[in-house]
């Protein structure tokens, strides 16, 4: 919990540091919204749904866009677009447990709502970068991949010349590229009627990367958001990456994937890209706009990977011991007082031999005992013991809280 | 979100300084764990229940007790007892929505594992006192009101004299006191065998209070744990009330409840108890304990009664605005330094006139505004404005951030 609390706070930080309100929604949802938007293979396969005692179809939500397009649709109104907002919260598919892949997962959700304008788009790289700073992570450890479904969909039809009929299948293909070898990516185009002519040219136009761009209308280059970032001063926080295409859901334009460069783990960590219209199922406004959505589970992988895991903070600064069970009330008082100065303690439920309590206070990660001794407390005094360096000395009560705070607030404490 | 969060967050800081460790735990659980533990109204009328694709019967979780029960039975051989756990989760129950009452709700749960002493009795209490002060409510808006099922058993066996057979429908009487008038109990009493001059004597002695505990058995005043902690400094944090019985499941002796003193709201806001074996379903172990749920429904509403709602945050500090669409490079530089130094920046997405973004800023809660113009830039210098005052001066670029970072800083800010 300490490690996964300190990551979380590094992403909340970064997000909230841009600006991004934070929102929430029900953990449960009309399996309708799902079933509509999320594709086939979660909507049949991996939602766990219910009926409630009303009635209701249900679902646990296995993502967050639904719901955030319902609640930006039924805001519209009133909100002062573009917006940014930001969620954390977890997510449900029945998937097969594996690396990588648990069922239940917390997933950070970054958007800017309302704009077509390529400075969003210029805003979430910068983010992510900020994202993966605060985390430790340095650029030799992961890559920003950015596509763009225009500049993919003008290579389709004004450059490789594959028939309007087969665009969905290529863009599946190509969203597989990686994943398979390419003969058989080689047979499967052939079945949809892609020949191996235009099989080889659109695997050499691909990989050709952002030399492509000049071959293509000129419309396509003024209009796509990322052909505009490729000119500006972003272009050095991204690889255009023309294999990128995002599964078929949502994404109109551009789409980008954030992988780790180890070789022991190199795959993607979390992706987005830009909808051109969001809310289409609750609103006839049309609501474009930009984000990504990050899992905590490929994260905690990569930070392990790259040996970035915080250590675990301990949850107590001091203990209070008392020496015998009539000064429990006095140790009472002791921790009240230190409490109040915000220092984190714990005192003794069950007063036992003095040696047990100390080993105990140091297993739990305790930085400091005061011990409350029947002779020490008749003077209004105690023994502050320092639990690593094993050093001990008496001190009065009245300069307890002060020496114990600029201790706890000195370098390495 | 940010008046939740900031509650929230007053909450998890007391908490952590009492040396709590914060813990979660799944959303989904086995069905049968309620049905085995929570009590027949949770199981057979409020629960959110499914089946998984796998077969599995799950359900939502109503509450966390059962989830934390396994946790710490599953982890009794490494934990170093008594041990200090707190979560904050959200919970479901299928209940009709109303006034303190949602079907989704934030449940903060303390406990303490693993022991029968007073003294966690007294730490329980005294944090209470604690987080009700953290969120600025004073003692004359809230009451802690303790009683304890071991000297009600004893009031009913050794004082009222009711035959053992009645125990439990009696414990539930009691339950229903507050919110039942007189003669509809005293109808339900004669109808399980508590006669008038029973019924009587029962109100009288429960009546007066602590007055009941020297007629009860000598070894009842001794091992009762309330008994102890009235004896001790802790008994002005509370008032001894045998009218708190707490519902019949999980707890043997201590009972709790925290009631809003308003008249316009007077009312259980949350409570607890001790447990005298918590995870009987998953070990032989005994492990006893003593915590409380506090549900965040009843709390906004008694903080909303007595106006201590905290403030909604603005989500930004500073806005960037380039004069013109050529500045926005420059705009972006200006919020990346400002980030750095942690203050919450946004930028202009969609370069409009200035007047208009002036008042964008104003509406988005910024307090400053940073106007990257044409000339100023030339000379690597910006116009600061503050939204509020509406004053304006041309800095240095090297300077706005100290500049900045000073005034966010002055109190009032």
């Amino acid at each position: 919990m300490s490690v996964r609390q300190q990551v979380f706070n590094h992403l909340y930080e970064t997000v909230e540091r841009y600006g991004y309100g934070r929102y929430d929604g029900p953990i449960l949802e009309s399996a309708e919204i799902y079933e509509a938007k999320s594709g086939q293979e979660i909507a049949d396969q991996q939602l766990y749904s219910l009926t409630d005692r009303g009635g209701r179809r249900l679902a646990l939500r296995p993502e967050m866009t639904p719901s955030v397009a319902r609640m930006i649709a039924g805001n519209a109104g009133s909100l002062q677009f573009p917006v940014r907002w930001y969620s954390h919260v977890n997510c449900h598919r029945y998937e097969r447990p594996q690396r990588g892949r648990t069922r239940e997962h917390w997933q950070l959700n970054v958007d800017i709502f309302g704009s077509d304008n390529p400075n969003c788009e210029i805003e979430i790289f910068e983010l992510i970068h900020d994202v993966m700073n605060s985390l430790g992570a340095t650029r030799d450890m992961w890559l920003l991949r950015v596509g763009d479904r225009a500049i993919l969909n003008s290579v389709l039809r004004d450059v490789v010349k594959v028939p309007e009929s087969a665009h969905q299948q290529t863009m599946a293909l190509i969203d597989r590229w990686e994943k398979v070898p390419t003969e058989k990516l080689r047979e499967d185009a052939a079945e949809f009627g892609l020949d191996g002519r235009m099989f080889d040219l659109l695997e050499s136009t691909l990989r050709s990367g952002a030399e492509v761009l000049p071959d293509l209308p000129q419309e396509v280059r003024e209009t796509s958001a990322l052909a505009r970032v490729m000119k500006s001063e972003a272009k050095d926080l991204f690889v255009f990456d023309p294999f990128i295409v995002r599964g078929l859901q949502y994404y109109t334009s551009t789409v980008f994937e954030v992988f780790d460069r180890s070789p022991a783990n190199n795959r993607s960590l979390f992706g987005g890209g830009r909808y051109g219209d969001l809310a289409g199922l609750f609103t006839t406004q049309r609501i474009p706009g930009i984000g990504f959505g990050m899992g905590d589970v490929t994260l905690h992988d990569f930070l392990d990977t790259h040996g970035l895991l915080p250590e675990a903070k301990t949850e107590v600064d001091v203990t209070v011991i008392p020496v015998d069970d009539d000064l429990v009330p006095a140790s009472r008082e002791v921790a009240r007082r230190l409490r109040q100065a915000r220092i984190r303690t714990s005192t003794t439920l069950e007063p036992r031999k003095l040696g047990k309590e100390l080993a105990r206070a140091d297993r739990s990660g305790a930085r400091y005992a005061v011990i409350v001794g029947r002779d020490e407390w008749q003077r209004q005094a105690v023994v502050l013991r320092d639990l690593e360096g094993k050093a001990q000395h008496e001190i009065e009560l009245t300069d307890v809280v002060a020496h114990l705070t600029e201790r706890l607030a000195a370098p390495g404490a």
